[in-house]
């Protein structure tokens, strides 16, 4: 649906921005040039490594960051040169290499479970010892979503998949045997003030995340654990902005499986769930204010609406329940928007949930 | 400042959406021409009378809606033609001209203070018997944050006041002794469905809205005759969409002010101290879905930005403290932002609000 809107001032523009998590688009009359509504964002249509491209996001930008992970390190260092880029150079790197990140994760001393590189057939005897079997093989670089992994059971399938896989530098890594799945987001501003979202229970499909419950139900005995370990990532890392951590619960405590250095699916929540979001706490972060509380409004539950949209009346109905669509046309697979339910009593939140995930559509 | 970012997502769309209320401008790089970033808002720079933009907008739009009153019917008319606009045109003729107004209020039996229109020099006597004196002499149309008003205390001044005035249609409306002012939202959806905020307390300085607190402090014996009032006038108009109703609290109960066919300035803290705010129940209401809950997450005070803006870091120390800047350069008597402080504990909100307010500068 399209809206028109007489006067483009700031209740125009707040219209806007409360309508446009409901997949509505906006169009307005107003005589000012410079009216509230105009600012929203100027889209330069390019590859991430479109030098030109680079080169007007520098002269347009004060500071540049980024919602993903996997962007060229030479496009960062080209901008670099030109505008400060944050969070830095090193999360980036390190986050985009699984080899890296968990032996740079396992050098300062927080647990993850074995790995070990395959760069060559001949590895597969020693990675299968390292890791015990089943494992999965996973490509080092761009895997997202499940994309790029494979789980093998004996010898004979971890070697057909190596044979298929060979191409890219490959890491095998011990099918971890979890209770359950989490994580955190936490943020750290350029003077170093630090603060932690609770620790979060993801529940994933098909390798795609698919609802996150926050806070994750008893967690009192790991929350500090879990507050350590990212405290000691974001000090190694010497980390400003918002970054998300994700972790198994496995019988011998925490591991962690992966961090990105950005918001994170799994922090949709906050936009309803908490004082502060995590995309504004993001920004407070890069700019260097004070970050804003990271206190929980109550009970959340996010799910993520993939490959099928529910119509905005259907889930309307439901109260303090939130729908963020994302503008996109639905395909299989693909994220195209999420709901959050909020509410200040954990089962009441559940059931709405349940009843939720009963009525809508998800397509594989 | 300028943020840029590297790809246009959902994630970089809910970036922006998170900072734009912090005053942030956003260019993105994405290789995809319909990423999420693009679809905020046309602008369509013209006046509103301009049938070309008229056409423009009706063939752009769904259905229209408008942020201010001052419209002419003229153009409501024209575009009525082509597409939906809602709030209907009733609600508008009526807002517009407070001789309409006034009458129409009392006519459906909602007490309103005394008034009379002035249409030449002729009326004056007459008008202050009805009003008595002091009094406030107003355009009939086109006033906002106090333009176009002027107090008299005798027939002399009253004299020289319209013989300034009467250029443009007059009346005289009795000055209120009033305990306080109050406004209170209410929204209706096309089906009827019917939602009330709760009254909220506002202060004004020099004519313009200066804070609004939510709830507004020991309304018990108040809010079932404002809901009432409120019910009324949303059926005698035959409403949907939001509608703010302005109300004296006297020594002899609720008088009403005015209403807005609009969502409005006293409403601004639903965005973080509702669990819908009134942006989205707009919304909502003139697209015929279900309403959202208009239950409040805690107290709230608004604090208006007038003419200056602090800068955001001054004020993100402030906890559950939430800045919303609209885009426009300050110039003394505009309003160019305001401020939400949330909280579970009403004198904890005031406490913070009022060192807020010490810090802040206004310029009018």
């Amino acid at each position: 649906m399209r809206i028109g809107v007489l006067g483009g001032g700031q209740l125009g523009r707040m219209l806007a921005l409360a309508g446009l998590p409901m997949g509505l688009e906006f169009v307005f009359i107003d005589p000012a040039k410079d009216a509230p509504m105009e600012s929203i964002g100027r889209h330069i249509c390019a590859n991430y490594d479109d030098e030109t491209a680079l080169d007007e996001l520098a002269s347009r930008a004060d500071i540049v960051t980024y919602e993903f992970e996997n962007i060229l390190l030479s496009s960062v260092d080209y901008l670099s040169r030109k505008v400060p880029v944050v969070p830095s150079r090193k999360a980036l790197e390190i986050s985009q290499e699984r080899l890296f990140e968990k032996s740079f994760l396992k050098k300062i001393g927080i647990p993850v479970g074995q790995f070990c590189p395959i760069d060559s057939l001949d590895d597969i005897e020693n990675a299968a010892r390292v890791t015990g079997l089943p494992a999965v093989l996973k490509t080092r670089r761009f895997g997202y979503d499940g994309k790029g992994q494979r789980v093998v059971a004996t010898i004979d399938e971890l070697t057909t998949a190596v044979r298929e896989m060979i191409s890219v530098p490959l890491i095998l890594e011990k099918k971890i045997d979890f209770k359950r799945e989490m994580s955190m987001m936490v943020v750290r501003n350029l003077s170093g003030e630090t603060a932690y979202y609770p620790l979060v229970q993801n529940e994933h499909r098909r390798g795609i995340l698919y609802t996150s419950a926050a806070p994750a139900p008893n967690i009192e005995s790991l929350a500090g654990i879990a507050e350590e370990y990212a405290g000691k990532l974001l000090t190694a890392l010497g980390y400003a902005g918002l970054l998300t951590i994700e972790f198994f619960e496995t019988d011998e405590g925490l591991l962690v499986n992966e961090f990105a250095p950005r918001v994170h699916n799994s922090g949709h929540w906050t936009i309803e769930g908490a004082v502060t979001s995590q995309f504004e706490n993001h920004l407070r972060a890069i700019l260097d204010y004070p970050l804003g509380s990271t206190d929980l409004t109550g009970y959340s539950k996010m799910i993520n609406l993939v490959g099928a949209l529910p119509s905005f009346g259907e889930i309307a109905k439901f109260s303090d329940t939130h729908i963020h669509y994302y503008g996109k046309s639905p395909k299989p697979s693909r994220k195209v928007g999420h709901i959050t339910v909020r509410g200040n009593d954990f089962n009441t939140v559940e059931k709405k949930a349940d009843e939720i995930i009963r009525l809508i559509e998800v397509v594989y």
